[in-house]
Formats: C-alpha cells, structure tokens, sequence
C-alpha cells in the first residue's frame, strides 16, 4: 500500500520560562510559555526511523532558555521573532517555523501607596499572545498578538431576542441580560517592526471599551464590534480572529420560596460552552 | 472601511449526557459529551445584530437532549449523524453542520468474579471520539472516528540517536529508553454505514500492538508506523490523523548520593510536552 | 461486632452564586462559592437508612440560592453567619453548622480613565475566605476570614543559609533567591460584628507589606513574621493560621551553551511543593 | 506581645516518582506521588530565621529518590514505613513524621490476548494510598491505607426518601435514582507487617461488592455499610474514614418538547458536590 504523509509537524509545547532584568533595585518579571513548531521535510524519520534531520525538542527547548537571556526582557513578539530566526538557521530540513510566547500576568505589590519595585503578586488567567512564523521564502515572517483567558462580564446593555425558534426552543427572550464570556482575541500585522506594547495596550483598550459601551443584540454582533472598533482605529491591524466562548448567568427561579428574583440571583457558568467564533480582515488589501 | 468576515461559525460545546440503557436487570451506560458547530450565513447577525437566522445555542442543547433519548443508546457515530441531519434540516441559514461526540469509559465493577449488571466505576481518561459533518452539495456526510487522551508507556524496544545536533545539544543518545506518550488519533472513513463499534475496537487493537511490538526509533517513527498498521489492516480507513504529545520520564541521577540508577528511578513528566503530529494516508485513493 | 460512628459531617460544597445589586446605573457583583456542612446525631441514617433527621443537600443549595437574595449583597462574614443561623433553626438533628464562602475578584473595567459601571473583568485566582460556625451551646458563632490562592512573588530580599545538611542535601546556599510562594491565610476574630471589609482590607495590606519588606531567611521565617504584624497591627485578630506552598523558580544551568546565568533566567514551578504551616496565636487570651 | 507557634509542620509534597522494575523481559511499573511532612521544634527558624533544625525540602526530594531505588519495588505500605523511619533518623529536630504515597494505576497493554510484558496504559483517576507516621515514643509506627478518587455509579438499587423536608425543600423523593459517587476511603491497620497487598485488594473489593449490593436508601446509608462490611469481613482494620462526594445525575426534563423521559436521559454532575463524611471504628478495642 501507498501511504502519504503530510501536515507533518513537530515540535515542543510548555516550555516555561521566568526572566527576570534587574535595574538596579528595580526588578521586573516576564512570565513566558513558549511553544515551538517546525514543519518541513521528516519523511525519513517517519518511514524509516533515520533521525538525521530531526533536532531533538529537548535542543529546542535548551535553546529557548539561552536565548531568553539576551531577548526574553523585551518585547514577546521579538523574543518569537528571534526564536524564529535561530530554528531556521538551526535546523536545515525545516521549511517552516512557529514560536508563540504566551505571558502570564505578574504585578507589584503596593506598598506605601506605591508599586513596590521587587515584590509581585500574580495577577488574572488573561494571557499576552505573541506568534511569529516564517519559512524560507524570503518573504518577511508573520506577526500576529493577541490576548487569550479574559473572562469580561456586562450586567447591562446586552439583550438576544429576534432569534429563530425551532420546537426545542424555551429560552425566553429579553432585552437585559448578563452577557458573560472569554474574551480570545488574535491580530495580526500588516506591516513588521512596530511599537508591539503599545499597539498591544491601545487594541486591548479598544476591545474592552467597546465590550462596555456596545449595546449588544448577540454574543455575534459584540464580537464583530470588537472586530470592527480594532481595525479601524489600529492602522497596522489588518485581520482579528476572535473566539468568545460564552454562557449567560442564568438567573436562580425562586417562586418554589414564594419569592422573587428580580435580576439579582444568577446561577454563574463554570465553563463558557457557547461558541462564537469568526474572523473580520480589511477588505482593501488588495 | 469595508471588513470582510469569514470563518464565522457558532454552536455549543461541552454538552453533558448521561443515557442509560434498562435490559430488564441488566443496564447499559454511555456518558457523552457533544459539541454542535454550524457554519453559514450569519453576517446579517454580526453586522446588525439581527438575529433572526441564529437559532440559540441552548436549543441546540435541547434537541441533543431530545434526540439522545432515542438515538444516543446506539453507535455515537450514528448519534452524530443523526445530529448532523436534524440541524441542518432546522437552521436554512446554516450550510455545514459538524458535531463531535466524546464518550468516557464506565466499566462494570465485578462482583463474584462477573462484571456486574448495574454497578460500574469510571474508567480512565480515554475517550472514544466521533465525528460527523455534512453540508447541503447533496455528498454524504463525512464520518470519522477516534480515540484521544490514552497514555501509553513501553519500558524497552524504544532509542532515540543519530539525530542532528547543534549547539544546544545535552540529550545523550541512547537505544533504550522509556518511551511515553498520550495517543491521539483520528481517522475517516472511506464510506457510510459501516459496523462502527468493530471497526472501533479493531483500529484501537491495532494501534496498541504496533505500540507494543514496534523498535521504536522515535515518537516520529512510531507514529508512522500506528498510522500505517491501522490503514493496512482495516480497509475502510483512508486517513489518519496522529498527534502524540509525548515525553520520556527523565532518569533520576542518584550519583550525587554514591548510588548509581541503572534504569530504575524516573523522574515522570506531568504534562506530555514534545508534540509530535502528522496526516498519513492512502495514496491510491484517486 | 458493635461499631462506633463518628466525626459523621454532611453537607453541599460548591454551591455557586452571582449575586447582582444594580444602584440605579452603577452595579456591585460578588462571585460566591458557598460549602454547607452539619454536624451532629444522624445515626440513624447511617444504620437503618431512616432518612427523618435529614435534610436534602439539594435543599441546603436552595436555602442558600433564597437566602442570597437579601443578604449575599453585604459582606461575606454577615452572609455565611446568616446561614449559620439559618441552618441550625432549620434542622434539629444538627448540633453544629459551619458555612464558608469564598469570594472571587472581579474588577471594573477602565474606559476613559475610569472604572465602568457595569462592564468587568475577572481578576486572579484569589480568593476572599470567610466562615462561620456555630452550635447549640449559646456561644456566639466563629466568625473567621482568610486569603487564598494569592501567587506572591519576590526577586530581592531573601535567602536560605545556615540549614541542616543530610548526605541527600545538594542545595547550595545563598542570600539571593527568589521566594515565591502561594498565600493562603485565615485568621480568627476574637469578638463579633466587627467592620469586615474593612479588616480584610487591612490584614491583607499588612501580611502584603511584611511580605514585601521582610528581608526572609527561610518560608518558615516570613510566615511567622507576616502572622506577627497581623496580629500586632489588628486588634481583633487572636489567631492566624497560615499554608505557604512554595518552590522558589530554579536558575537554569546555562554553562553547556557557554553562557553564564547571572539571575536572570528561571525554570518556574507549577505547583509549589514546599508546604509549610503554622498557627501563631496571642498567648494573652486567657 | 507574646505569641505562642503551633501546629508548626513542614515538608514537601507532590514528589513524583516512577520506579521501574526488571525482572527479564518482564517489567513492572509503580507510578508513585509522595508527600512528606516533618512535625517538632521549628520555633528557631520561625521567629530568628535560624535554620539549623531545618533540613531543605529539596533533601526530602533526594532521599526520597535515593531510598525510592532500594525501596520503591514493594508495597507502598513499606516504602512510606522506609521513608518515615529515614526521616526521623535523619532530623533530629522531628518529633512526628508522616509519609504519603499514592500509586496511580497503570495496565498492561493485551495484546495477543495476553497481558504485555513491558507495554502499559494509564488507568483511571482511582489512586492507592499508603501513609505512615511515627514519632520518638518508642511505639510502632501508624500504618493506613486507602483508594482515592474512584468514580461509582449504580442505576438501580438506590432510592431517597422520607427524609426532613423544610420551606426549600423542592426534591422529589424517589425510590429509583442513581446513585453516583466518589469513593475516598482511608482504613487504619491495628498492628504491623501485614500482607498489605492482598489487604487492599481484599478491602477494596469488599466495598465494590456492598456498593453494588446494598439497597440503598442514601449516601449515609451506603457508607456506613461499606465501612461496616470491611471491618467486619478484614480483621486487621480497626477503624475506616469515608468520604463520599456525590451528586446524583438528574433526569433531563423533556415534557417542553412533547416527550417523556422514563429514567432515560440524565444530566451527570461535573463535580461531585453533595458532601457525607463519617467515621466507623470497632468498639471492642479497649
């Protein structure tokens, strides 16, 4: 029999990382997990069991720790950039290579009224997105940010009515409800070799200023906003996929008590389980 | 600015069941997990906000719930397929449904040496998957099937050498080691209406006698090799897809206390962190 | 045989709960997971299934739902001692009642420079403790309140010398290391109706500043120091029980890639693993 | 002010350990997790930072690696009684020690129809528990042993009933409901140097066989018969600790969309949430 192999990809994933830069008694942490994925020509060691094209993941994961000394202090998106760089100039048979680095919140502790300069609380599950992806091609990498884990909550201006009914349908419609979901945003770069945080900061501020002031008809018609408010007020920002994994707290039914719930008892969702998912791009890209 | 939206899909995930099957004493159990995903036109909902061709997501749980009396008893392929036919004759707005059955292991405890009738402990993490996908271009229905979250070890007839090394490089070669991965396989099928639960029972046998009986060379190579077995031995397979996260437990180096470990204390990984994956399939397919 | 019952407890844990309080545009939610467990003669259900002296814990869950609407708003201490009440004038049988409830951070939302009004975000994975408890001997109830699950870091301030060695020990000392450790504090108040929030808020600031502070010689060190202000700088604190799971981040060896790690590079642990506890109490209570 | 330390306890848990066993071709694998806490006079180290009683946790790591070589291959009953007596030899400062192995389980792959010699897959949640604890008092060291964390399920044989109903009581009270829960049971040995073994699977299958047996008429009930069936059946143990988190899955309401549901579709609980906890201990102890 004649087998094909494709999408064949390998690599490591977790690799955990805490770098710490010291300026003078003011310190700062990054908090990384960087995943590695190179794709490429490793149909011998598949069929045949010969390794010579195959960098071990334990090479990789090493060089991420060595790199992380000179690079991991900056900007994520040019801590991927470079890991990028190294594993095609590293690893001859791969065609193409993949870093994301995901960063975990850490902030100061206030002390004094003020941020404390070497003590560190960890903050929320919300994540910092970095990926960086090339090949040999000659063509610039791709760079794409985001942030993953942001569980946003509204108690007012979101409403679903209108929707179709089939004969499964007992969800009452209603103009006030709690609109609850994560919020998992991923953008990418028209251009490379920009001021990453602060685009980072200014599209997270668009995102969360339109999550609030959006009069919401559907977990849909926020995401789009978002979408939309994003690309056009953040030049560089030529895509923005987002995914919103939501439910709505439903609110608790306390007539068996002789009693009324007046939107103030809600049963929360553990686990987001409606998905929204799309992906908004400018259409004049040509 | 004018946005294009793509990829916009929605649906439920994570949608819990319990079906319990009465044989006169004798009861049956599946414990399932469904995710429903539509894909279609839903623009005017993003855009607008208007709703009216989004049937609610907790709908979609209801009718899983409606249908699974009748039709979760039975092959989850089936139970999918039959999922997928019913959203798609109720959402006109949608042109692909996709649903995806997860079931977890209950065995029978045994009781004077006889699996009992009704009484039953949990198994492991494993999980038997399906998947079924249709559109409206009149074709039938994709099914695939599979297994994920098994954990698999062998202590002998794995090495790992002769692989590229550069700089980074501290992993000694070596022709014995523990090899330690988490199985992840899905494969489609070639056409309908198939005896599912055989095939099911037949692909899994497979996989874990090549795992077992394969001089493994690399997580590379015995990926490959699983692949290969399941579509050589079982016909109606024309594709499998392998994703073998995976880590060998480190050996513990007992040298700092005098004591040498010859092969008997490791240091196990929590989390399979090397991600080996690849698509294998039938050439001959036309 | 005649066997003894003891220590026989039942109750409902995880009970969770959004409790909404809309003050015309601006609205407060609390996060709250609720733990009922009784205490007292159920003897009989244990031995002859005679179910007379029990309540459904499905019941306990609605009582704390009902219960919720007028009094989850207030601070935790008054909701979980009201429930205390309420359980213990519910079931005779009962001869104690212990309620916990922890309250999970969410934050508002910054738009234009200020905290929205209702639109938030979740924080970290601290979490506010309070409990309650109490019996039929005409005392007034326990009321204590706690931190848990705060990730505190410090990169300056701390070391470990001077410590026992055993032909296992290959530590090596130092005055510099990073101390990261979990919080999770409880202290007890000696008295009742006491402003909470505004204690909480103050024992928290002052374990947070001793933490940051301290100049640490070993966990067991900052953990009786941060006990220490707590119950110096708070009046009504008579006992403060602490569990401080800690792995400081380890240096990763660098030098087979000829480089030198100077402090900058750290392999994080994920689960702390050091557990260290202790119960520091005013030795003047008589 | 004067301030007393209690309860002062220190140690490290969470030592993962997998030791490996050749005998021929014929492996064995115990997949161990240890915890190792160390009780006495710490108060130096807490109030002056002087850590000359303090040996590292990262020692307890090594010694448990070191002894794990000699002493991993048996009963884990024995290699907690092993490491206590190390532990407290080795710090003079101890008064208590208490070691904690819980062994996860691993199976052999069948192929062939026969179990493999050294291919294996991961068992279920279920664990085995050992501890040991033993202080200067010259008496034998405490011996216990237990399952944890094994999901239980019966479909028939189970009812609720005639129980205490207040104002919040909604539950139907039924003669036929499943019941599911997690068995936690930890037994207490009255003497030392047992055929640990053939005890547990002895133990463990007394309970399986009540569980299954057992009319039950509530949670209580089924534990209490449980604890009652071990002791009296297994002679060594004098006292046994239950804890069974349950929640039973509930029937779907399916009357919406026209259908009756005959105890058919359930909705399973996530997190077992209902809390029953007691102890049973042999009264003719003296």
């Amino acid at each position: 029999m004649s087998l094909s192999l494709s999408d064949s990809r390998y690599g490591r994933s977790g690799i955990r990382l805490l770098k710490l830069t010291r300026r003078g008694d003011r310190h700062d942490v990054r908090d990384l997990t960087v995943d590695v994925a190179l794709e490429g020509d490793f149909g011998a060691s598949h069929r045949e069991g010969d390794n010579r094209a195959i960098l071990p993941t334990d090479s990789m994961q090493n060089a991420v720790y060595a790199l992380a000394r000179d690079h991991a202090g900056g900007e994520i998106e040019e801590f991927a950039l470079e890991l990028v760089r190294h594993f095609l100039a590293d690893v001859q048979h791969a065609v193409r290579a993949r870093v994301r680095v995901a960063q975990r919140p850490w902030g100061r502790i206030e002390t004094g009224g003020r941020p404390h300069d070497f003590a560190f609380a960890r903050g929320g599950a919300e994540r910092r997105i970095a990926t960086a992806e090339g090949g040999r091609d000659g063509r610039a990498p791709l760079v794409e940010a985001g942030i993953e884990g942001l569980l946003l909550m509204k108690t007012r201006g979101a409403g679903f009515a209108g929707y179709l009914k089939d004969r499964y349908t007992t969800l009452p419609e209603t103009d006030d409800r709690i609109l609850c979901a994560e919020l998992n945003a991923i953008w990418r770069y028209g251009w490379p070799e920009l001021p990453y945080a602060a685009h980072y900061r200014q599209v997270r501020q668009v995102i969360l200023d339109t999550f609030a002031a959006h009069d919401s008809r559907s977990v849909q018609h926020t995401l789009f906003e978002m979408a939309r408010a994003a690309l056009e007020q953040v030049p560089p920002l030529i895509e923005v996929r987002l995914r919103l994994p939501s439910q709505p707290p439903r609110p608790v039914d306390l007539r068996p008590f002789g009693m009324e719930n007046t939107g103030e008892v809600f049963l929360p969702s553990e686990e987001p389980r409606g998905l929204m998912e799309a992906v908004v791009r400018r259409d004049d890209l040509g």
